[in-house]
């Protein structure tokens, strides 16, 4: 097992019915911003009910936070929190939005430039350059991104996104109702699930370092998710599949399952590049990549593969190679289950655009990924190859 | 699943020469109190180690914290941080001594009368009643009780053993070395395993509310639990094996498990008074209590016991009956092969005692335990009558 810290400061308000106590939780003398997204928290009626239980604090309102947050609406929202003197942004949506609001957090009091804050990656901000951010609180309507329970966010600026990690963005709170989410589409409720599963693989598919714990409960998270994958789509109202689903995507990237272990993130890096150059969702380039990613890296994952083969999927007989090939296959079909489409060629991009996408990987400096830092730019274009 | 909240503020430095940084996180001009235990960590030098990390800050020292902390100990501490007004405190030991340390730091800032602490239970203290606590943190000697990772304590006083549960008291931060418990009795390491594994079970082993990812992650610490079982005590300096159990314990009790599912807490309950009574170690006395406490209770957990035996036991034959009777044998086996005898009658207490636990039992109104309140004291001398 690696040394590691775990720092997850977040109060976590889970259940039916737990969005009328918001009111005990935002602090009472606070002038509140809310930040919400392109509209269905708005339509919904959401957004009034939460304004409804805000009583009498001042409070200002900020929609149209897109998918992919990008920086030049972020920064709109920065303003109003200067000028209005906000100290307390509640976030209500899905990873965008609290993303988003993260990043807002900290450019409010950042004295320099803000794009500053997107360079420096998986990395944590040092305090001495953000050292003060505004409190804020999130209401869950997308489970997906886990954003509601860590401190990360990605924020998408020209044609690139970019991580923000800082210790000030982690949530106050977070109220996480799965009933908020019975109104999602179908696609973006997959989507979640997927996003979920790869978060989950991304801190366990590496090289074994006998975190026996940690595993089980990557492997827990990954089996709650293959049972409840079909029925929180097909069901949208099942509650228990729903608070499953809920729940274990927080769990996937709270901090937990990484903790002790190598970690993977190759294909999210890939992912981003494919979402900003032709718009697929962020769910779809991770079912895109990961399968791709497991086949062209196999020797070096093999032993957890193996793990997984068995744990995962059950699969008990056949060669080693069987076995692998098989356990792809299974994580393949479950995405394809769940109506998300697992080639590149599919979204209607080309093998032409391989180097275009490889070219975007070097700009942005993602030349030695994976748990060894050994994928380079080639094997990345490997990776695009298997993805067609 | 029910509604929950899930709040832990604690930061786990884990690791390999964790120790090392401490200084970093002990509040820079803080006076210190120094607590500990009965001395294995004065003589093995750990104390003097911290006490050089400190480096310049002024320090005190509180040693003789007894397992199973009594009252009267501890108010003797409350005096030091009062007169020397002692602004962190710094606890090195096991589960006792942080336990204790967390009551220390409540009394300190309490007006009235601090054995009203002790009558909260498992209800949280309310704020009106101890609003402020001195900040503490951990260097964890013991893996066991969680203590290091949650907002518990068990305080004894007379012949009663006394939860008290404060939002005041998490740890600001824990070092969890696992080479630090490198030197323990293996009596001590064989505790520890059994209080985990208890602690897993009695938020596992109730009814069934479709927690389908909590289920799991309980699962996947008992798998764990029982994998590294044998080894950690008798290979006390393999690091994996310790590592896995030491953070298989923090997690066993640190509210991730319990958030969203019945818990069950009879067999410590019970186990408290077999302590107090009797002298026996609180692992020995879970050992002795579970087994018991399943059998009688086989028809209410029915659905969870044997999802146990096919989940952590692989027992895939035979009928129901025969299904639960085994999984509660290999339970019994796997205390029994860790060194922990699992009869009561073989820590030399015969059942013409049992009238006396009842009553004790009855003195501190346990007299609905159980997740469903229904274990009255009838069904507590059922289960110590199968104990014996």
């Amino acid at each position: 097992m690696l040394n590691f810290d775990f720092y997850n400061p977040t109060h976590i308000i889970f259940g039916k019915d737990r969005l009328e106590s918001i009111g005990t939780y935002v602090p009472t003398e606070a002038t509140v911003l809310i930040t919400y997204g392109g509209g269905s928290a708005k339509k919904s009626g959401l957004i009034d009910k939460v304004k409804t239980m805000l009583g009498n604090r001042t409070f200002f309102e900020f929609g149209g936070i897109e998918p992919n947050p990008r920086y030049e609406t972020l920064v709109k929202a920065v303003e109003i929190v200067r000028n209005e003197k906000i100290d307390f942004i509640l976030a209500v949506g899905g990873g965008s939005v609290i993303d988003g609001t993260k990043f807002i957090t900290l450019a409010a009091y950042y004295d320099g430039d803000s794009h500053d804050l997107l360079q420096y990656g998986l990395s944590l901000i040092p305090l001495d350059v953000a050292g003060k951010a505004v409190s804020f609180g999130t209401v869950l309507t997308l489970p997906a991104t886990g954003s509601e329970m860590n401190n990360g966010a990605v924020i998408s600026y020209g044609h690139g996104k970019y991580p923000v990690m800082s210790v000030l963005t982690f949530p106050k709170f977070s109220i996480v109702d799965p009933t908020l989410t019975f109104t999602l589409p179908k696609i973006q409720v997959a989507n979640g699930v997927v996003d979920a599963f790869v978060h989950t693989t991304e801190q366990y598919l590496t090289y074994p370092v006998d975190a026996k714990v940690q595993d089980r409960i990557a492997e827990g998270i990954l089996l709650t998710l293959i049972e409840i994958g079909d029925t929180t789509i097909a069901e949208p109202e099942n509650y228990d599949a729903r608070a499953n689903h809920v729940w274990s995507a927080t769990l996937a990237l709270n901090g937990l399952i990484g903790a002790g272990v190598p970690q993977d993130w190759t294909t999210h890096m890939i992912g981003h590049e494919l979402t900003a150059l032709f718009g697929i969702d962020h769910g779809q380039t991770l079912a895109i990549v990961l399968p791709a990613l497991l086949e062209v890296r196999r020797e070096q994952k093999r032993a957890k593969l193996l793990q997984y083969a068995t744990r995962v999927w059950h699969i008990e007989s056949g060669s080693e190679e069987e076995k692998i090939d098989l356990a792809i296959l299974k994580t393949r079909e479950f995405f394809e289950g769940l109506g998300i489409k697992t080639h590149l060629s599919q979204y209607g991009v080309g093998a032409d655009k391989i180097p275009v996408i490889v070219e975007q990987l070097k700009d942005h400096g993602m030349t030695a990924l994976s748990e060894t830092g050994d994928i380079t730019l080639d094997v990345s274009q490997k990776i695009l190859e298997r993805a067609m």
